[in-house]
């Protein structure tokens, strides 16, 4: 017997989640082992991004596995991995504009938007796949909430406050939010039923979408924190 | 049951896949423990040094794995190694070349270059075999694209304007990827079917030109960065 599992040639479904879980294993070693040669003032942005890439990591270990094993999408796996991977990413919103005076209370705020926006999510594509058309909106509600904070909100007036570099790597980052973030609900139409399901059938595929946007946002959004480190490091 | 396979001793095959493993390993161990030791600009290159060899550590350890279950060529796993490695290696020409003002574009488009050549070898190592030698064809032409633009386009231009050790790492590097990068080429003709089925006949097998060319290139093109490193450590 094998430890890894017979792989069709073809399965790019497969293909993307060894990929992705390699992606994601370098990118956490590329964050944890960076973090020192910072300023204190960013360390913990740094690790924050490295822990987000290393949950990653960890689960798409089972979802390469799970696919491997038994063909079948690991929606499971996926959802525990968003319900933390996405709170931290807005506790790193909140950590680059603690610099201009951000309260807990923001934070918590996006934390909220976002477990909500999880939580539907799993319900329309999990356990109420009947329904997914309803769940899917109220999860993209709670999506325009997050998108609406950042863009506009609280948020937005601190970035500009600080200015600077941590005014562009927030512009940045909501630019990751509105349209990297916008690559899920493709996968989630093209995965569920409703009345959208011309997409499914235009052969796009829920998982490797689903794939290329954690490969895009989670690495992404970790390597514009770092960009922003190396940048403030320079400014000084 | 036990977590290692029973091995043929006449397995050369198997044998150069668990020197290859062991040998990437160490290399990252080296990489990574040694970075800090170095000045912080020369830092980042080192750590993508370690990536790449610890990118292929835990794939040649999937592929050490997959031949002694199956007895097969691992060829799944050993594009997933080289879609990541290679482009990291396209970064580090670029990090390299930063002293002297690179910028980002040389840097996409020496990765573009790179996937072309990749996914259009694996479809015809993996996915279309009959018309294995077109395939192989087009990723030539993106292999020269790549030695073009390090041998005689910007990035050559950048280097001569670094000068120093810079240039002669520089120069080294181009003779990893004329030479070095060709080996991959000779094990693609000795594994497919195409005109140039001599080679397979002549007892050469794909496998084992692939786990040397690994070894010579991952590690080798580490070192030369490594080298570079403590050369400017001394300059100043
Ligand atoms: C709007 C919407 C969704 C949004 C999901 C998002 C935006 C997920 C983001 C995940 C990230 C950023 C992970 C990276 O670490 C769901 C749940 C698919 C359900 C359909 C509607
Ligand atoms: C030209 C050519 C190829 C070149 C492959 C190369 C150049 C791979 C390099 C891999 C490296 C450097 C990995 C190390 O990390 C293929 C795909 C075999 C297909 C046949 C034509």
């Amino acid at each position: 017997i094998s430890l890894v599992s017979r792989m069709a040639t073809d399965d790019y479904v497969g293909f993307t989640f060894f990929v992705g879980c390699m992606a994601m294993m370098a990118a956490s070693a590329f964050f944890f082992l960076s973090m020192s040669s910072f300023d204190k003032k960013w360390r913990t942005s740094i690790l924050v991004s490295g822990l987000i890439t290393f949950i990653a990591a960890v689960h798409y270990w089972y979802m390469r596995d799970y696919w491997a094993g038994f063909a079948e999408s690991p929606t499971f796996f996926r959802y525990v991995d968003w319900v933390l991977t996405v709170p931290l990413m807005c506790v790193e919103f909140f950590l680059i504009l603690k610099v201009a005076g951000a309260k807990k209370s923001l934070m918590w705020r996006l934390i909220f938007a976002s477990v909500i926006m999880l939580v539907t999510g799993y319900f329309g594509e999990a356990v109420y796949r009947d329904s997914a058309a309803f769940w899917g909106l109220i999860s993209g509600i709670a999506y325009f909430w997050i998108v609406y904070e950042i863009w506009f909100g609280e948020a937005k007036k601190l970035a500009v406050q600080a200015g600077g570099s941590v005014l562009s790597a927030h512009k940045t980052l909501c630019w990751f939010v509105l349209v990297g973030w916008a690559i899920y609900p493709l996968g989630y139409m093209a995965g569920t039923p409703g009345w959208y399901d011309g997409l499914g059938s235009m052969g796009l595929n829920m998982d490797v979408i689903y794939n290329i946007g954690d490969a895009v946002n989670k690495i992404g959004f970790g390597l514009v924190i770092y960009g922003l480190a190396v940048a403030q490091s320079k400014e000084k």
